[in-house]
């Protein structure tokens, strides 16, 4: 039997898969949030979607560059994601309070994170008003992964341990795998 | 040391959840399919994104009637979601086929299914082109669970086994629960 709950519980849709999305402004300056309300919308061209606050500073510098990189971040790095998600960019520098640091990338200008399991080069092609966020429709321009790791089936599950962002503190990672019956 | 692989590679955003979504045509046919490309948006208002095909049947019933549910399986209908995501409703009755009973929603006229962890009531208001698909910007009406394994800190991971998808026939489960540090 079902129960009726509070119709803005956003946390029926988690846990998912949680990023670290680095931005750029104009003048150069660099911003790391989390973020988990993603997913690709698009397999040719591969185009993603990411919600992002309008009052927050990777917005702006989103709009300012229209590019971002998407990082994916392992079970190590539970309370870098928790922190890069709880202070703002406004009142420290994300990146060196973290202890992150960059790559570069190879079609954008705006530059990866070291240590992930991967990251995706992304472009704003189309941006889209949902309340009081935005929703940046986006290009995927370049992907790179740690190798060992990433199968022709994708992430081998038994070692790269992908976070989820479930509530709160709360996180949590895929556990073993299924094979659906044909 | 990072790889470089294919940019349309999207499964590094994989594995994700998974969902049933029920959609309804004007004359009151209804469709089953399995979706995860799926992303909350906004949270007030409670809006979701949702990516479908434009060629699929579903496509076609949500454009008629603006409306869907999302429903949400967990580990035991692993076999039952991967055969919602590989037939068409254009040569079978799914719901049937797959045995999936409905349950009436309170707000919108597409019901949900039976036997879920849950399901969102969802009614379409914006519809933005992403190349061969198109993005369902939806407003959530209503949210039903199973209260037993939903807590005021959402799913109680123990209990709800979210399914995820990752590759093909491969999916997978949420694994314990990691607290970040503050």
């Amino acid at each position: 039997m079902y129960k009726s709950i509070d119709p803005s519980e956003y946390h029926v849709l988690h846990p998912r898969p949680v990023y670290l999305v680095v931005s750029r402004s104009s003048s150069g300056l660099l911003n790391v949030m989390s973020a988990s309300w993603v997913t690709p919308v698009s397999d040719e061209p591969f185009l993603i979607a990411l919600s992002i606050w309008k009052g927050s500073l990777t917005y702006q510098y989103i709009r300012e560059t229209g590019e971002f990189t998407i990082n994916i971040p392992s079970d190590k790095h539970v309370d870098l994601v928790y922190r890069a998600g709880s202070v703002s960019g406004r009142e420290v520098d994300k990146i060196a309070q973290l202890g992150l640091k960059t790559v570069k990338s190879s079609v954008i200008e705006t530059p990866g994170l070291e240590d992930m399991l991967g990251f995706l080069e992304c472009k704003v092609v189309k941006e889209v008003e949902v309340g009081e966020s935005s929703l940046f429709i986006a290009e995927v321009k370049a992907i790179h992964v740690m190798g060992e790791v990433y199968t022709k089936y994708g992430w081998d599950l038994y070692k790269a341990k992908i976070l989820l962002h479930h509530c709160g503190r709360g996180f949590t990672t895929p556990s073993r795998l299924l094979l659906a019956q044909r």
